[in-house]
């Protein structure tokens, strides 16, 4: 199985972006860590990109748990959070240290334009709108790599310990809550038939705005370094 | 006439208010404009609170102009933005030096708790909220001094000119168009039924809270200054 | 010892907040909570606000992470921000089960516009202005009752559980990390000597401001429930 | 006169952000611009991108009113942003529809990935930082048109009345302005030596990535539409 539905909302979205998931979640940056061909410089390019990503990801989804409406939406959110600052940071330092590259040479990476616009994208969606309108721009984050993992799983590559980590249980069950979290906060917010709502639309266009700008950061990874 | 239905969503959370909507605009601060018995110290303390409560407010509107989703909206919330700080101000100021309270001392005015929450309030809610619920913490200040001014107006009262500006035919329209903006924000983001959107209780929740702020703004008014 | 210096700043804070400190640590609501002549319903009013009053505060700390500068600041804030929803929320809920409040009572009561004014002053300050705006407006909270707790600790009182929570050493080293973070903020930012920054003073009116709100939220305990 | 410095922050600024700078400021698109080869598709693609653009600027100029310290500020923050939407909005759409793009299509333009990245980057700096970040975000887009005008003022162009609009007096005060503004706002919180202060590296950071992403937005207009 290559493609999961991590919720009612996910799939939808999903759907509704058919393009710019493919162009992200197909990239030609995915396909070489699938088939092996991607150059280890253009793997640690991405990979120091990827703290800066983490840090500005840690924010929003701090910025979802002081924007959620109950002390579930609060717990899931700090809950994700917590787990990216005090494990997923600290793994990927050590990761990067085995590919050579320090601590500090990490912290001083120059942030790319194509990292802001990601980032900066899905936290201003966050302040500007509401709860719903952070988890849009979250998710293709979130369920993209949980697809790209599961669809790479098995690969015979050098770069098959990043693919097993989101095909892995851990990160599967990730994206299976952050389903379920975005599912009950659309109904809580909006009715079950949030499909029907004006909001829906401009939702999928945040979703949407969103996979195109994985799909740059992926650009980004083949590019050199800046 | 008393009571001005100043759009649909007015009008209705204006019902589904109505202990702290009658707490508010029947407090005995607003009986005592209207009577003349207010004494002369608890207006000026009101009128000094009200200059910094006025820098917050124009804050909100900008705010909520950062968070419009089209250009009508954004116009409307900067406009009235621009109404506040270019013309109501200054407009405070010389009330204030009519009365003896010069633009320093003005500045100068210590903000009491009572003006801090229901500020906060208002601000806060945009912040953490969308501009739906910016609106509604907002809209019991508008048209609460729209619906004061039309029941008072024509009293013999030292306090007239304060009654007249709310009663006048400019501020009520003022607040006639915020009731549009408001209907037209609803129906724009929660579509024409907007009424059963979990959304609407919550919005009911914010409006009434704003109410009971609002009296004890006054009860702030009447008591001696801090 | 009653009275801990968590920090350069915080000592600072308090010197020049003296009177709004003074009426928030030593308030009658506190003196009654150590003497155990504070009656069982003001403290079940407490407690029962108390925990709305948590939920807000988690939205605070998430938000400080949000605005953090650097890895530690994040993890700071969100170590902070977990601890109070995994942790201390959890144990509110015990312990007022314990004193027959349900879950569901503690879930349903109406929050009371004390509450409202200091929990979304902190929230505002952090969201319009940076994180020191925040620190400066959550420490009063944070480190006024490790101070109470440390003075009254030992005290004869049916409250005894209570105050050696906050005099405990875990809490004691919460005010302390708080303070070493706010330092270290302050540090970052405005530089070794940043008294002389004109932040300085305003991010003293915060903390006094923040003070008077405390004071407030302990009126509103002694008052019966609205 | 090529070169104006509109205040000491911003030359500054531009001193310390010397490459990203050029790279905006003598961009192929604006060479081409003064030289008159610029394909009149690039013109257009750019005229329609910048109409989202300055609904977003108009945005983030409110936003600033919402952060702004003194009734000064805010006055100068609401004013640009009223001058935006009242006027240059307008204007835009007046200029679009002389080049045959109806104001419905200019509504209906997709927004690129290097727009969202530019807007979103700085609102952002606005919602997590304070107001001078707001301002280190927002002084490229102001200052950079300002010196551009001036440089290629006089130029024979077919683009001669964009270059003139920018050149001319009224957009030459915009920009004097508004480097008083920052300037005021630097002293008022950081005081007279605010470039010892540590803030100042980290502003002159958000204004190079301004910088850098201005020269990606034109970039995108040398580009076919997406």
């Amino acid at each position: 199985m290559t493609k999961q539905d991590y919720g009612r909302a996910f799939a939808l979205w999903r759907e509704a972006a058919a393009g710019p998931w493919r162009a992200y979640t197909q990239h030609s940056f995915v396909e070489q860590l699938g088939n092996g061909a991607l150059p280890q410089t253009a793997y640690l390019h991405y990979l120091r990109q990827d703290y800066i990503f983490l840090f500005h990801f840690s924010r929003a989804w701090s910025l979802a748990a002081a924007k959620a409406a109950t002390i579930d939406e609060m717990k899931a959110a700090i809950g994700t959070a917590h787990a990216l600052t005090h494990v997923e940071m600290p793994l990927h330092v050590e990761t990067c240290a085995a590919h050579g590259v320090s601590a500090s040479e990490l912290e001083s990476t120059p942030e790319e334009n194509e990292n802001i616009a990601y980032t900066r994208f899905v936290l201003e969606a966050g302040y500007s709108g509401d709860f719903l309108d952070l988890m849009a721009a979250l998710a293709p984050c979130v369920m993209g790599y949980g697809e790209i993992g599961l669809r790479l799983a098995g690969a015979h590559s050098p770069y098959s310990a990043w693919i097993e980590t989101y095909a892995g249980k851990d990160y599967q069950r990730v994206c299976e809550q952050a389903g379920a979290l975005i599912d009950n906060a659309l109904n809580n917010r909006l009715g079950k038939d949030w499909q029907s709502s004006p909001r829906w639309p401009q939702l999928c266009k945040t979703f949407a705005a969103a996979c195109s700008l994985e799909a740059a950061f992926w650009d980004m990874g083949l590019r050199a370094p800046q």
